[in-house]
């Protein structure tokens, strides 16, 4: 089955707020099969139609037998389908919001893998490491798990006489930070498949603001969020993992104001400058990931159980 | 464990799209034991402190000891994480893009259920019915599934004698989201969990620049398009499932064209149209959701495990 080269178009696409992911690889089939990691590793295979598959029949109106069977044979055979878990505060919990990098990173990874928002507002790594286990089970599930970010220090990092309900001492995040990639480790998610991202920097002026509005005194400061940063990308340096060292980042030769919100919570252009970051990162791995199922212009109208099928039934 | 009510604040967050949803109930406790449609009508559950249960230490610096204990005895107890479907074509597949129904979807849902795109550019609903038992089976994904968008017609429609690649004639397109539906019961997701989405109208002379700039001819027709929609509209009054019918409600008494990027697909209008509609679908039965994980102003920062694995603990 080949489908001659000027055949396959540009996809119409409502506008897109990155340039458009690499043009599908034409007749990809990711087999049932194969799971999470070995996704990444898995070349493309070529479907062939095998000798010992007879193509059903094309569909037509009415051949309930014939795709009973087919539906029969396929049930069961489940398309693994990959996912990348963000783990972390508020800042991942919003990350779904207009224009958000939770959502962007979604649509750039849409028929590659899911993306699930474990963001919980609020939360410091004391409290993450406590949940962390009831979000990510060995087995299945952490097999197809391609990529975790960890995304914690925000709340860590509040002063501990203003705010000592959020706050946890900077050794203990690092102790946190640290066991938490040791749990998923423990459960076979390796440590190139996680990334630690440190907190973003705080811009002191504009939370004070919020801070007074709810009758509180300014309750982080900038210079200390940043030794937790430090510490976060030296635990990254010690368990082996890729870490994203957004504090420094957003500082590093220009005003960091026009990246948050509120002083805390990432604006539109932090989300972006957030999702640049981060896909620089997960590139590499991720655009090894096949897309499922096969491209439209890639299935034969004749006989689209082949293309649709064909590795589920060979199996 | 009460907290007064003026101690629970209004959360700090970034600029929502939509009104923000209503605050987390204080001191939900979803059950660890409990699964999909079963947690649509599970009340929350108040968490006490148990007599059986001794609150482990608060966590300091190093209770390795304890922790080790504590995470023991939550592994393998996974928080059922509810899921909503998004099964459809490039309208789903695309709908994570800036201003996307997916995203929006996924963000008014955020701490309550995953939101999964399962869009497929360009496939009819022919090719749809084949895969639809490779993306969802039965078992405990189906029981997480608390709704599933099947959003078809827009490929389906194109004319025969000028896209005969994605045609699919009219009766074998009412057949086929049949066959989807009961697919779907099949594996016990009931039809009061479906939502059945028609194709949005066509604006004919903004569809005919892309086909001419591609050296075709205009492949699809609004009057055809509504037909189809017509047939979507009658399979979910015989299946008893909900309907959206976005091709008639974009064109009552208003011009629809604002609600499409290039005449077939939509613009950030019409995404929020379509996630404004959808919403009144699902709010009625997806805000009975709890909440996942408690709210951080309820978590005892004395105990926090008691208050976050409280459930799994008790189980």
């Amino acid at each position: 089955m080949t489908v001659p080269v000027d055949l396959v178009p540009v996809e119409p696409r409502v506008s897109a707020p990155f340039p458009p992911a690499a043009p599908p690889p034409p007749q990809h089939s990711p087999r049932g099969s194969a799971r999470g990691a070995a996704l990444l590793k898995e070349p493309f295979k070529v479907p062939t139609s095998p000798s010992q598959l007879r193509p059903p029949p094309a569909v037509g109106g009415g051949r309930p037998a014939a795709m009973a069977l087919v539906e029969t044979a396929v049930r069961g055979r489940l398309l693994p389908w990959p996912r990348v878990v963000l783990f972390g505060d508020s800042i991942t919990e919003f990350s779904f919001q207009e224009g958000g990098w939770g959502a962007s990173l979604a649509s750039r990874l849409v028929r590659k893998c899911d993306v699930v928002n474990r963001g919980f507002s609020g939360y410091n790594s004391r409290w993450a490491k406590l949940i962390l286990p009831r979000l990510i089970a060995g087995g299945a599930a952490a097999e197809s798990t391609v990529a975790v970010t960890i995304f914690f220090g925000a709340n860590d990092s509040a002063l501990k006489d203003v705010n000592p309900r959020q706050h946890v001492p900077l050794e203990e995040y690092a102790a946190n930070l640290t066991s938490m990639v040791r749990y998923l480790k423990s459960i076979d998610i390796t440590e190139d498949r996680i990334i630690l991202i440190t907190p973003p920097p705080l811009q002191e002026s504009a939370w004070e603001k919020e801070c007074l509005a709810k009758g509180d005194k300014l309750n982080r400061r900038n210079a200390t969020t940043g030794e937790y940063a430090q510490a976060c990308v030296q635990v990254a340096r010690d368990c082996g993992t890729d870490v994203l060292d957004l504090w420094t980042l957003m500082q590093k030769d220009q005003d960091f104001s026009c990246y948050l919100s509120d002083g805390l919570h990432l604006s539109m252009k932090g989300n972006n400058f957030l999702v640049g970051q981060l896909w620089s990162h997960l590139e590499k791995r991720l655009s090894a990931l096949p897309s499922l199922l096969p491209y439209w212009r890639d299935v034969d109208p004749q006989n689209p159980e082949v293309s649709l099928l064909g590795a589920a039934l060979q199996e």
